[in-house]
């Protein structure tokens, strides 16, 4: 997949006139037209309803946008719980998935009027205690193996999501009783999948279940979540999932096993990093170029604002404005500027000549990038800018400031009052 | 090296009845007990000075601990200058080690009168370009190789940082030329060492490096930067390493090579870890159990609070308050709440049994813990406590809040308006 940007070289300069770097941007039409492409993958499916993954992207402007195309939203805290509902997305639209749970955050849930996905059964017990009967209820499953084409996925026995079988029958054995009226049945047994086998394979797994719960508990499941997992290339010679192909295997499925055991229920899914990652760039400004035991290029971004190439190693295209015709001229490892040396966003990558200055664009990120961002080395993080279709760009998030990195710090009256004071000169 | 705390369980139980888990707690009287042996370690050095690495621990109650004690600190940002300021840690008592670094850094750094430690040699014409020639100035040094008993420590070569002897030189050349007046050399080449032959192996490096800068440009040098890189032991088993000794070993390299050659610069250590990590514990309350594949202890705090276990597998010690005597009932991964599979504080951990509200103490979370907590999922990064001489416990730091969380999005009209309306509700 060739890796292209939905703004040109000049309108990024234009905007990096003004906007101090590094800042990221979101590409209105392409997340827009991605969701459009999954609900008509799934129009076959009624009440089919994509639950944003809050924690990819938690900007309520990318919340109101998604909202507006039908998407609801999956939550994991009171945090994430107040952000949809200041986005319009309430009820039944948010889907709250959380592990490790406390009972104020049961309570918000349940408060919320929320779909509450247990992920286990012992937290059924604490829920009902903390926060009575949610109305409509789901239980992630963890089957302990999972293949797709005799390749074992993960390990989920080392997975601290989801209950096996038993375990699931149980926790909706004591949902049924203490008065639950919607079941649903929740599975995410890979992470950033590009293989189109997965969904129609997860799918296999939980519709079959769905006929196992129908026949030992009597339950007809109301809805069936297919939850995360499908990825996104980062690499240029990655090719994207066909989600239309992918949407008519899973209906293929459906119709071998949920339609004869007389289950119709809705299917969701929880797409953060498919739904905004490859529609969100992070531009950077070049500060220097160092010529030790290796070629660097520095530039002002740091893990702080992307931590993905940092902690996992994970590639991220980047591509030199102006410069992507150029032939590349050089192998570079692309660092910021943090005390820890994995703060590089490429190592060894081939790269057009740069100049102090320039803007490079760090593609994909548009999931897991700002919202996973951090203030190591007193770093502030960056503001957020929406492309909308119109080709304006406005701010959804402004950049941290000083005054908000030192904000808990007014809980120390010697600092408050030098700070104070500091203001005043 | 056993693991103790410097508290009660009664006492830390008492605590958690009034502050919210999680929480930090430092130790005021382990952190001087600290800097007070390093300082009787180098006693015999004329102008020793320990810089704190602000990026472990950027509390301005502890910066003033460490300033009272006699530390300066060791900053890379704007945000850490303005820290220290306000710490009341002014001019050459702050090193500005920095990289890949901005003018607006060099303009603030200068402006601040500190010592000034180039990265690398392109640097140096940015920062006179930008702000002038800084009165102290240092250039880190980067061999390409180490060695300590002929076990290679790092790779050198593909670390960002610092630069080989000609650039070394050539830095000091044209400092000079532009009215540098002291002048120093830093060295970084291990990280986390427990080996006591680290600093002495290293001053060796750097020692005969000030030797070769005498011969060849006529510099004195003024003073010496060890940096940090010696580690603490985080496994109970593991040994810290004995200071004082580590002191007259690098006493023994200093008159073996610097006396001889009339040179006496005054030394310097940025210990961030070794200074503040034993002495920080991470309190939290057991939120629940889960016996799927494994045996899971849910815990309220997450990566978010401390990331380390979850990114680099690093082990931190766990006290179960109160089971201090009670013998291991079970293995068991300690997990947090995070929608990310590495949420875990330990994998396979012995562990008493605990019961929900239990209290446990993560250990040597005193550096790069709340320095590098993030939001992800909507977390709330924690509050910190310091933990008096006189046994009082004061909040230097408080817990943030959702408002704490959105104050970026009042760049946003429409959620701004959304939330106005919410609190007013």
């Amino acid at each position: 997949m060739q890796k292209t940007l939905p703004f040109t070289a000049e309108a990024a300069c234009e905007w990096a006139k003004k906007i101090p770097t590094p800042f990221y941007v979101y590409d209105a039409k392409g997340i827009a037209e991605g969701v459009r492409a999954l609900a008509a993958a799934f129009s076959w499916n009624e009440g089919f309803r994509e639950h944003f993954a809050v924690k990819a992207t938690p900007t309520p402007a990318i919340l109101r946008l998604l909202a507006a195309e039908g998407c609801g939203t999956d939550c994991a805290s009171v945090s994430e719980l107040t952000l949809s509902a200041l986005s319009g997305v309430t009820g039944e639209e948010i889907v709250f998935s959380s592990n490790e749970t406390t009972a104020e955050e049961y309570r918000a849930a349940v408060k919320a009027g929320a779909v509450v996905n247990f992920d286990d059964v012992t937290q059924v017990g604490q829920c009902l205690a903390a926060a009575g009967c949610p109305k409509a209820v789901a239980a992630r499953y963890n089957p302990g193996a999972f293949r797709i084409s005799n390749a074992i996925i993960g390990d989920l026995k080392e997975s601290k999501f989801g209950m096996p079988e038993d375990q699931l029958m149980e926790a909706f054995r004591l949902l049924k009783q203490a008065g639950a009226q919607r079941f649903g049945i929740h599975g995410m047994l890979a992470s950033c999948s590009l293989d189109p086998a997965y969904y129609p394979t997860l799918a296999n797994t939980l519709f079959s279940l769905a006929v196992r719960v129908k026949e030992q508990l009597g339950i007809a499941v109301s809805f069936i979540d297919l939850s995360g997992g499908i990825g996104i290339p980062y690499r240029p010679g990655e090719e994207a999932v066909d989600i239309a192909a992918v949407g008519a295997a899973v209906k293929a499925v459906y119709e071998e096993i949920l339609t004869p055991a007389g289950l119709s229920p809705a299917l969701c899914t929880e797409l953060g990093r498919w739904v905004t990652g490859p529609h969100g760039y992070l531009v950077t400004s070049v500060v220097g170029h160092k010529h030790t035991h290796k070629e660097y290029v520095g530039v002002d971004a740091t893990a702080c604002c992307l931590m993905r190439p940092a902690i996992y190693g994970a590639y991220h295209h980047i591509t030199v404005l102006g410069k992507e015709a150029s032939p590349d001229e050089g192998v570079y490892d692309v660092v910021g500027s943090l005390c820890e040396n994995n703060d590089k966003f490429a190592v060894d990558r081939p790269l057009p000549e740069t100049r102090v200055g320039d803007l490079l664009v760090i593609h994909d990120a548009g999931a897991h990038g700002r919202s996973m961002g951090y203030n190591y080395n007193g770093k502030l993080r960056p503001a957020e800018y929406l492309l909308g279709e119109d080709g304006g760009l406005s701010c959804i998030r402004r950049a941290e400031t000083e005054a908000d990195l030192f904000a808990t710090l007014d809980a120390d009256p010697a600092f408050a009052a030098a700070y104070r004071k500091g203001d005043a000169t």
